[in-house]
């Protein structure tokens, strides 16, 4: 894969409007009634989902959606943030907001399952040098590194010394949907001559409309796929979109695409990791253990917090910012209407 | 409008393969980066939250509605169903299931705002001759008869009425998803030669995915675009694609798109005006009334009755089965895991 790394071609703008469509319509060639049966998912309720309750999950809910993962056939399951106690405080922030190799042992126990584990370590907020192992001592198998695309080269830094270390590695792209084109153009070719294996599309904002990431996701393919990398997305859903784009996504050619059960995520949340099972309709994934997993470990935590589609996401995600706004407007004790929020946001 | 509809070209097998790219992709134009500014919009809240609350809105709901899509630029708004009282008992039903000329000049006063007054007539629970008057004697605009493939010619005999009477009208082709190719090109080809002044199509049971969704509208504009005909659709939310599914219907080519105010529908609910309106960034169209409306008037009826996204209705629509089942399984008092709900529906 690495060693693939300098055949990345420059981006140049004639060359970027044409791709290749030869080789996007290859990784389409299932699309049109079969679905594509080498998508990979990867779950991130656990992680996303930290970003709701600051982490604080309790290893009996953690080991369900584990073993969820493992029943149903998942490929990856995300445990946590692997980020410094620096950055967070451990008296405000639960153990999946660290994951320490120990915790992580504890969650497997003796008995590793076949489902691949993966931290998302953010750019200013971790030390990969203080805080990774090597691979060959740790129960983790991915590092995803993640940041905006001006702290691109942070995270690159940290995918470098933790692919030196053995592990499998993913670049993950934030706030894609703000980028312009200059920025995408550099974002991908930085990604493309990197060591990730895994290039992430992030739709944080939730502000995607299909054809746009169908546009950004093609554009990555076309930059990075000879050099080996495979292209993946997450979407949020502040629009209702997350499901949707990410089928246009498996369909475009994603290899990978991050889902959560029940949606758990930052905000409007993820795409449900219960939808993809069941759309794809792969035998090799079971939906019994997600919808189990849904209802019983991870819908009940409704009654500590909040998240999922609501007025106030949908206008974060229709204006493309972050959607702190939204998450803070909800919280606020003497909020006014939410077409007066939406209307403030759209004159700020 | 009618005198095109001897111009309808027949549907044979190799026709419908290529369709006519030309004209599908004239309608396209402004997809790319521009959103289509001539697209309609029916609100159809009161009508299809009809079937959640059996049509008893009170008057001051409806106006809230009504005054809601004239202030926001919709086009039309479905009041309701016009359906008979054999088929129906009053003291089941609320007026809103009969739409009585009276009851429709109750909301409008003497102040008819601008936004056409649409009603749908249910084949097999409606009657043309009985309750139709004419269109000069009716605040009613629009007539919409609907019905499953097999009862089209009762529709379409519905429809011939009300356009003789003076009425817009519009078939509403229910249960798309569940169709054969055979019998969509018979009910589109029966559409295209009706007097019929829109086609459309409803996902009844939101089982499509946006790929066949595209497929089946630009079919039906092939067969229907000569007759003059405008193409629409109705799309329910049971796999979380309503506003992707109509985003998509919009782009392929629909003059005009169901969507409903927070959703309110049977089951799993509708595309939401909300997001719609924010999506197409029209002028013509104001977001402010529909979001107050949404928070004043139609999210307090969460108290009394239950519409929207849910693990039964994502079962019905990966199954694509009618979303009765999950009504019925939501009701039960002793209801097993939904996995176990699903499994049984599978197996049936």
């Amino acid at each position: 894969m690495r060693n693939g790394a300098r055949q990345t071609r420059a981006v140049s703008g004639n060359v970027m409007t044409t791709f290749n469509q030869k080789k996007i319509e290859a990784r389409q060639k299932d699309a049109m009634g079969r679905i594509r049966s080498d998508v990979k998912i990867l779950d991130c309720t656990i992680r996303d989902g930290g970003a709701v309750n600051n982490s604080h999950f309790g290893m009996e809910t953690v080991r369900a959606v584990y073993d969820a993962c493992a029943d149903a056939g998942i490929d990856y399951m995300e445990v946590g943030y692997k980020n410094s106690r620096g950055a967070f405080s451990p008296s405000d922030f639960g153990e999946w907001r660290f994951c320490d190799d120990e915790t992580v042992k504890r969650l497997v126990g003796d008995n590793k399952r076949d489902v691949k584990l993966a931290v998302m370590m953010d750019a200013g907020k971790s030390d990969c040098r203080a805080s990774l192992r090597k691979k060959s001592d740790s129960p983790i198998d991915m590092i995803r590194a993640s940041a905006y695309a001006g702290g691109l080269s942070e995270a690159l830094d940290t995918v470098k010394y933790a692919a030196d270390l053995g592990y499998e590695t993913s670049v993950c792209i934030m706030a894609i949907s703000t980028l312009s084109e200059r920025e995408i153009n550099k974002a991908f070719e930085a990604a493309a001559q990197s060591d990730a294996d895994v290039v992430y599309l992030m739709d944080s904002f939730g502000g995607l409309d299909g054809h746009r990431l169908r546009y950004l996701l093609a554009k990555c393919i076309y930059v990075c796929s000879d050099a080996g990398k495979r292209v993946g997305v997450h979407i949020h859903n502040n629009l209702q979109l997350a499901f949707a784009n990410t089928i246009d996504a498996v369909i475009t050619g994603a290899d990978i695409v991050d889902c959560s059960i029940a949606g758990l995520g930052r905000g409007a949340g993820n795409c449900r990791t219960e939808l993809m099972v069941g759309f794809l309709r792969n035998p090799r994934f079971k939906l019994r253990p997600v919808l189990e997993c849904a209802q019983n470990a991870i819908e009940p935590l409704r009654r500590s917090f909040d998240w999922g589609f609501d007025y106030p996401y949908m206008a974060t995600g229709l204006l493309n910012i972050h959607p702190s706004h939204a998450i803070n407007y909800k919280k606020s004790e003497n909020r006014g209407s939410v077409a007066d929020f939406y209307e403030s946001l759209s004159e700020d």
